[in-house]
């Protein structure tokens, strides 16, 4: 995509998987805009690569009120919560971020007739849910333990349907354990935090093994995903990394001198799998894409923009 | 349940299987409310066993509205197109009837923290598509080959996720063909149009398997799908008896005197599976159901049916 005149939509924009997206985007010369929620100024949004903001709801009203010169060749879906504890908490939101944004966005490029145009949904590893000792293809079984992992499923499911009848393009991105700069939550940023509070205590046995992906190579994939010379509907993991929970920690204590020795509390539980991890083959023999920022790396760059963001008070 | 204080919501209360459902819980003395989409006077539905008719989405706003002095121990959800046809025309729709009204309804019951009410979803073998010759258990392999067959399944599998996660008490009832007196649509219809305007052809090979139950015996399997003593989520088959396109329509063309010698066009599509067969033990077994409508006399009924309603032009 180095063509000036690509465009692409971009939803969920604002969200961190967003943002780098459309930072993807943009560098590839692509017209990006974004829809979502969230008022981010001009400034802030051309910043990250975009045309133009539309805060907004993600559903066929939105969409008609876009007004697109010509319809776009490329639609990134990165909506939705990123949280699997927001889904318990309000599962009919979460269910309604997931899965309706997805069906109306697959409608609205039913509508269109767009030959063009492909549709790549963000998804999650959580489809898989707990299936053992095993680099996961996108052929395994399954089998979410969450309700998020359901509603991602869910949404992937209605692209195939959307596919399979309707000749829309789609292609599934399943992305594992996503990190980098200016995420405000999950493991990197509470043992951070922890660590300033003088904290070692860590729910979990440091056992759970997970695929980290950097949020750039994150973006890269999306982007890749919306290529020409797929199937209508593929499918595609997206990891790099493996590494257990323990040696995450350790690692970012020693990056950021703030370390402690770390200490886990040894629970468990069935929505929180003893294994996630990927097998990517697909995604590099199919696109040629490849991961390019190794862990040490991706974690001497999250804890220098926490120290930066930590000092600073703004936004990361 | 046989306890007049006993109270059932019906969505979908209007439609062919939704009226037989309300008609079977009034003949086991519970008071029904129904929900949907249609004007209906309270002479006609009360015919039907409604005590309240309430016309209306089938979304939460409607639940809100519904004010029940104790919450319904029952509810029944019958919404949706039932027609594969419309998931082929009217995608979007179809998701929101199926998916969006299934997902309202069992935030309904979680927000509500009712432990005693069950919901009872009327699904399809839809949501198993082709699997060759086999009469399927409710542990088949789920592969839709129609819009409709993965909205279905879509709207099973948050039941599901409902289940797991918040407690909800669901059954999913998976239809096979329904017929009976009142539909007006689907093969026995349009061959008895047929048949008295001296066609007689028809589209398929006649070698189509299906797996033909009453409406009668639909309704008193979800309204025992409602009943104690199941796990929080089941799922239930339910058909009767097999019978591939040329009996059914043999013995209609003796039963209604209007028949010829029919003609098939040969054509098939990946949309109309060979065989869609069940094996109902499970509704059997744990339920205590069993169909009593055999297909020579349902299919007797519906002509008597059909040459009432169409001497009369009126309602069926």
């Amino acid at each position: 995509m180095t063509d000036k005149s690509r465009t692409a939509l971009v939803l969920g924009a604002k969200g961190f998987v967003g943002r780098h997206t459309c930072r993807a985007l943009a560098a590839a010369n692509v017209q990006v805009t974004g829809l979502g929620h969230g008022s981010w100024s001009a400034s802030e949004s051309s910043a990250w690569g975009l045309s133009r903001w539309v805060e907004g709801e993600i559903d066929l009203a939105s969409f008609e009120a876009l007004e697109f010169d010509s319809f776009p060749e490329t639609i990134i879906h990165c909506g939705g919560s990123g949280a699997v504890s927001y889904s318990y908490a309000e599962p009919f939101k979460d269910f309604q971020r997931s899965v309706d944004s997805t069906a109306a966005v697959l409608e609205w490029v039913r509508r269109s007739g767009s030959a063009s145009c492909r549709v790549v949904l963000s998804s999650s590893a959580a489809v898989y849910g707990d299936q053992g000792d095993v680099d996961l293809t996108e052929m395994a079984t399954r089998s979410p333990v969450s309700p998020y992992g359901f509603h991602k499923l869910a949404a992937e499911n209605l692209c195939d349907s959307y596919a399979r009848f309707f000749g829309v393009k789609v292609s599934v991105v399943r992305l594992f354990s996503v990190y980098g700069e200016g995420l405000r939550k999950q493991l990197l940023w509470d043992a951070l935090n922890k660590f300033r509070r003088g904290e070692t205590g860590f729910f979990g046995t440091g056992h759970e093994l997970r695929d980290w992906i950097h949020v750039d190579d994150a973006a890269t994939l999306l982007c890749a995903a919306a290529g020409p010379g797929q199937a209508d509907f593929e499918i595609y993991n997206g990891g790099n990394e493996h590494a257990d929970t323990r040696r995450v920690l350790s690692q970012l204590a020693v990056v950021s001198s703030l370390g402690r020795s770390i200490e886990f509390n040894g629970t468990t539980h069935t929505g929180n799998p003893r294994r996630l991890t990927s097998n990517c083959m697909h995604a590099r023999r199919q696109l040629g894409w490849m991961p390019r920022v190794v862990l040490a790396e991706g974690l001497a760059r999250y804890v220098a923009w926490f120290e930066e963001a930590a000092s600073s008070g703004g936004q990361g």
